[in-house]
Parts: C-alpha cells; structure tokens; sequence
C-alpha cells in the first residue's frame, strides 16, 4: 500500500538519485515527449522574462543536452547532491487523484525546494544552487513523469558552471 | 487516501511555501489563537534561559510582527529558501492520531530539522539558519494548525537580519 | 494507518533526531547484531578500496566507539544538524515489503540523500559533510534496525573532526 505522496516522493528520489549518481542518459526518460524543462532563474521568472539557462522542449532536445555535457571534458570531476522537501501536491481533489492514478489525462501539480552541493576535488563542500520545482507531471504507461519542470533558482548570481540538469 | 505523515507533510510544505514566497499576510493562519511563536537560540532553550528572538503569542502579535517586516525598508532584497526534514510525529499513539484526526480535542507533536538558505542580489546563496522546530499541532474546523511552534537555531551567532519568521 | 514509508521516514528522523540531540548511548540501538557500519569516501567506494573513515561490524564497536568520543574531550563545543531526502526505497516488490512487515526476514534496502551542517561557537552554520546512505534494514522485535549502513560523502577531503557518526 501507498499513497500518492508515497509514489510522488519516490519518483523525486529516482530523479535526484539519476542526477547525482551521473547517469545522464537516463535523465530523459523521466519527461513525457513533448515536454518543458526550464532552469531559469527567479528574478526571470516573476517579471515573466523569457531568457533560460537552459530549454528543452522534447527528449530529443534533453538528449542532445546530455550529449553536449559529456562532450564537455571541463566538467567532470565533481559531485552533485540534491535534497528535495517540502512537496506540494496539488491534484486537484481526491477526484482528479484518481484519474491520474487511473489513466493518463490526470495532471499533478508538484512544488518543492531543492538545494544542489557541490564537491569539487580537494575543496569542501558548497552550496551550488538552491530554488524551487514547478512541475506538473502525468501517469503514462503506469509510470510518473514529468510533462513540465521549471526550476526556478534563487540566485541572481550564475555560476559559470551551470549547464548540468537540476 | 492520506496518512496522517502525508497530512503534516503537506502542512509543512504549505508553511514554507508562505514564508519562501514572502506571503507574510497569510502566515499568522497557520496558527491558532492564542499561540506560542517564538525563535530561540539553541544554547538559551537548553539552558533554560526565556531570551527570545522573536515571541508571539496571539494571532495579532504574528500579524504585528508581519506590520513591522512590511515596514522595514532595509529587507526586501533578498529570497529566503526552507528545507524540512525529519518529521518526527508523536501523537501517542494510534487512538490519539484518530482523535486528532475527527476533533480538536487531539494532539501532534511534531519535531523536525530545518534549514533556510538565503540568496541576496549579487551573491551566492549561503546558509543562513539552521535548526530544529519543536511544535504542536491541532485540528481546527478541519485543518491542522499550530498551537505552538518553538524554531530552535544552532548558531549562537546572531545574524543581524533575524527578523524573518522561520 | 501508515506505509512503509511512513515507517522509514520516521526511521530516519529518529536516527538523525539521536545523533543530533547528542544521545549517542542510544545510537548502537538503531543497529542489528552483527551488523556492518560505515563511512566512507565516495572516491574510494567507487573504486572498489576498503579504507573507511569509520568501520564497525557489531553493537560492541559502536559502543566502543561511542565511548571513543565521549572521552575526546575536544569534541563538545558544536551542534551538527542532519537533513536526510530522497529516500529510494526497495523492498523487492510488495510481497517482500509484506514479508518485511511481518517477519524478520525481509529486508529493505533504502538509499538516501542526506547533508549535515555543523555549527561551532561564535562561528557561523556551515555545510560539514554532505553524502548518500546506502542501508539495509530488518525488521526485528517488531522495530525497524539497520543490518547496515555505508555512509558514502562527497568529500575527497576529509575534515578534521569527522569521527562522529553521521
């Protein structure tokens, strides 16, 4: 037995456990086709700015983003970690719950906060990137996935090395 | 179907969306009237000590409070981000929980870890508080409020812009 | 009425509520007899080398352990403070999760995010260690127990005072 939140807080530790243990290639496959994913940062996001860190609006185009980082030699020696809390579940009453447990038209509406670390060798851990989950998600084939994610982050301040998913 | 954890999740989540989101107008309704707000060091709630940095103990104290941060012109520039964790839920038991569940009368004793991530303009996000809520939740007309809420910070250091409800 | 993971959720919060609160006499509690605890680099986890930072295979050496650090005196004077997210949990499909509920054969394999902050007098809150669990639990007498517990961190670098458990 177990709940929507249950299955909800399941999917984000899959998603963060795919993020931080590198399987990039994986990543896509946690998104409806079509779908939005969005880093932009907060500032952006309130006065409606368009301009993103990064945009992709098929698995295709998450996928040519997971190629380009692996062509990236700058990047890899480094370690992420995500914590994800405070997960607001809108499903719309316990009748669209049902639908989306049932087929595929039910839609969730998920916020959350996350903080990113970052340990680079020989340094000590910092905090790299902190802000909030926009998401909307959807069951296909009997699985959650993400038909939006925006990740809105606090800072103003881009860090150069930005352009790994969150 | 929802679980009494799932229940608190979702109040938690609800409470520091409020705060994250800066909608300090709507923050005195997560609590009851009268309540116990207040912010103390670690080291004086061990001790014993009462020195508090912030005490509220009515609805019209937490929206005072809200008046005076509104008022403080030194404040807006920056976002604040909460993560909860741990939710240790004490409602003795699982006559008590139902209690909790059909009336006022019921009990939650909740303690968590929290940690709040600040992010001012042209600068990286840093840690700004961390600590341990200790609180009491009732139900009230159906929705869980808190009765008491005790924010328990490590640091004796005192950050000088500690006026912010966490 | 709660689930599995509600179950390990309080887990979780009660092991990190111990440590953090200092009541480390009632930390080899949480383990089985024998049992395998450990930190760990994640460099040298990857790399398949056994040198742990902290290695103890029964309820005796964590009690040792434990009276390690109560005789070292330059340990007291800091708060640590634990967040734990994203816990991934695998009980081998609900059959298993039902043995696991039931007897003390099953077994549930839970990983988890989790980042600590360490706050020392007169010293601002900083991120101390950072890392992923990698747990097996039991159930036994009816109490969830670790069988074992790899605390694997981010860190090359390893700090000075990292001989608390984590």
């Amino acid at each position: 037995m177990s709940t929507l939140r249950d299955e909800l807080e399941g999917l984000y530790a899959e998603y963060v456990d795919c993020l931080d243990g590198g399987e990039l290639e994986r990543w896509p496959e946690f998104f409806t086709d079509p779908c939005l994913y969005k880093i932009i940062p907060r500032d952006n996001f309130e006065r409606g700015l368009p301009l993103a860190m990064m945009l992709c609006e098929s698995k295709g185009m998450l996928q040519d983003r997971v190629e380009v980082l692996r062509g990236a030699s700058v990047y890899a020696p480094r370690a992420l970690r995500h914590l994800v809390s405070a997960l607001r579940i809108d499903s719309q009453g316990p009748h669209v719950a049902e639908t989306a447990r049932s087929g595929p038209s039910g839609m969730i509406r998920v916020h959350a906060n996350y903080a990113v670390f970052q340990t680079q060798v020989d340094e000590p851990t910092q905090v790299f990137n902190v802000g909030r989950y926009l998401d909307q998600i959807v069951r296909e084939d009997g699985h959650l996935k993400f038909r939006e994610k925006l990740c809105v982050f606090d800072s103003v301040l881009v860090p150069g090395s930005l352009i790994y998913p969150l």
